[in-house]
C-alpha cells in the first residue's frame, strides 16, 4: 500500500517547486510521497480525469491520500498546504498566529513570484523559445520584465540571505518557491545572473542545498 | 488623528480587491480607513518613498499604523493580512486550523486568479489597448487565455454560488479577489459574459453587494 501524498508533475518551475518543498519534508521529517509523471508535451493534463483534480488543467496538482484523497492545485496553494499539514515543527515558513509580521512577509513574497517572476517569466520563455512567429515586441516586454522583477529580488536582499524572516532572514517558503523560476533564467533570454550579485549569492544558497537538487530531479 | 489603516491605491482591478474588502469590513465592523491615491500615469508608484514601502513600485500598498506602521504589498497578501488581523469573525474567509479544507480551497482560488486571470487578463489590456504597436499574435494570445480562464471559473461554478466553501459555496475572499478583473473583460476584448452564464451570474450576485460597489468609487 502506497503512502499518502501523490505529486501529478513534470519537470517545470511549477512542478519543481512543489518537489523540492517534499524533498525538504522527507529530509526533515521522513516524510514519504509517491509521483506520477504527466507528460505535457501529449497534453495529458487537458484529459478529463486530470481536469476533476485541477479545472485549470495544469500541474502541478497534488492528492493527500491521507485527508480522504483531499487535492489541491495552483504550485503555491500546494506549498501553504503541505506546510500546514506536514510541516508541524514551522521549519519552513513563520507561524500564522505566533509571529504574523514574518508570516505575512513571507506570503507577500510568494505572491509577488507567483504573480510576477512566474508568468511573466513564463511568457518571456513563449516569445523567446516556443512561439511559432519571431514576435520581436513580446521579446523585449518580457525579458525586460523578468530583468525588472529580479532587480526587485535584488533590492530585497541588498542585506539579507532569505527573503523572508528576522535579520538576514531564514530559509522559508518565500525562498524556495521562486528558486525554480531563476534557474530557468536562459530560456528568458538572460545568460546570467551576474546583473544581480546578491541574488546570484542567494540563488547559489538555495540551490546548493541538497534538497533543492534532489527536487529538481523529480519527475 | 486619523485611524489605524491607510491604503495607497488607484483605480485598477488589484487596486479594487484590496478597497472592496475595506468596505466589506466597514460594513461588517465598521473598520475605518484612510486612501492615498497615487497617480500611476506620473509613476508616482516607482519614486523611492514609495519603493521603501514596495519595492515592486506597484499598487496596492497597505500600511497599518495600529501595528507599528507594518506595510503589505500584492493584493492577495494585503486580503489575507486584513483578514487575520480586522475580521475576527471570520466573516469572509474559512478557518485555517478548524476548516482547514475549505480554506485550502479558498487559497487555491486566490491563487488560481494571482497567477492566472490576473496577469494574462493584464497582458490582453496591453495589447488590445495600450501596446503604442499592433501585434496581433499578442492580442489573440491574451485574448484567448483569459477566455480559457474564465471557462476554468466556469466549470467551478457550474453547481456553485460562490468559488470557495461548503456545498453552493459562501461568500469569500476567493470571489472579491477575482471580481475586479472580470469587471474590465472590456478591455481584454471580450465584449460579454453571455458565454459563461454560471461566471456571469456569480459576477452579478458579487457586483451586486453594496460593500462592492462603494469598493470600486475608490479612490
Amino acid at each position: 500500500m502506497s503512502s499518502g501524498l501523490l505529486l501529478y508533475t513534470s519537470p517545470t518551475p511549477n512542478g519543481h517547486k512543489v518537489s523540492v518543498f517534499l524533498e525538504e519534508l522527507k529530509a526533515a521529517y521522513g516524510t514519504h510521497y509517491d509521483v506520477h509523471k504527466i507528460d505535457i508535451s501529449k497534453n495529458t493534463q487537458k484529459e478529463p480525469w486530470f481536469i476533476k483534480l485541477n479545472p485549470n488543467g495544469r500541474i502541478p496538482v497534488l492528492v493527500d491520500r491521507n485527508r480522504n484523497n483531499f487535492s489541491v492545485f495552483e504550485s503555491a496553494a500546494i506549498l501553504l498546504y503541505l506546510q500546514q499539514h506536514y510541516d508541524k515543527e514551522n521549519k519552513f515558513a513563520f507561524h500564522r498566529d505566533n509571529d504574523p509580521d514574518n508570516y505575512s512577509e513571507m506570503l507577500q513574497w510568494i505572491f509577488f513570484a507567483h504573480g510576477g517572476v512566474g508568468p511573466m517569466q513564463g511568457q518571456a520563455h513563449h516569445f523567446n523559445k516556443y512561439a511559432p512567429e519571431d514576435i520581436p515586441y513580446g521579446k523585449k516586454r518580457y525579458t525586460e520584465e523578468t530583468k525588472r522583477l529580479y532587480g526587485v529580488l535584488e533590492i530585497r536582499l541588498q542585506d539579507r540571505d532569505y527573503l523572508a524572516g528576522p535579520e538576514r532572514g531564514v530559509y522559508s517558503l518565500a525562498d524556495l518557491n521562486v528558486a525554480p523560476w531563476i534557474r530557468y533564467h536562459k530560456n528568458a533570454a538572460i545568460e546570467t545572473l551576474d546583473e544581480w550579485p546578491r541574488l546570484k549569492d542567494w540563488f547559489d544558497r538555495v540551490v546548493g542545498r541538497p534538497q533543492f537538487q534532489a527536487g529538481i530531479d523529480v519527475p
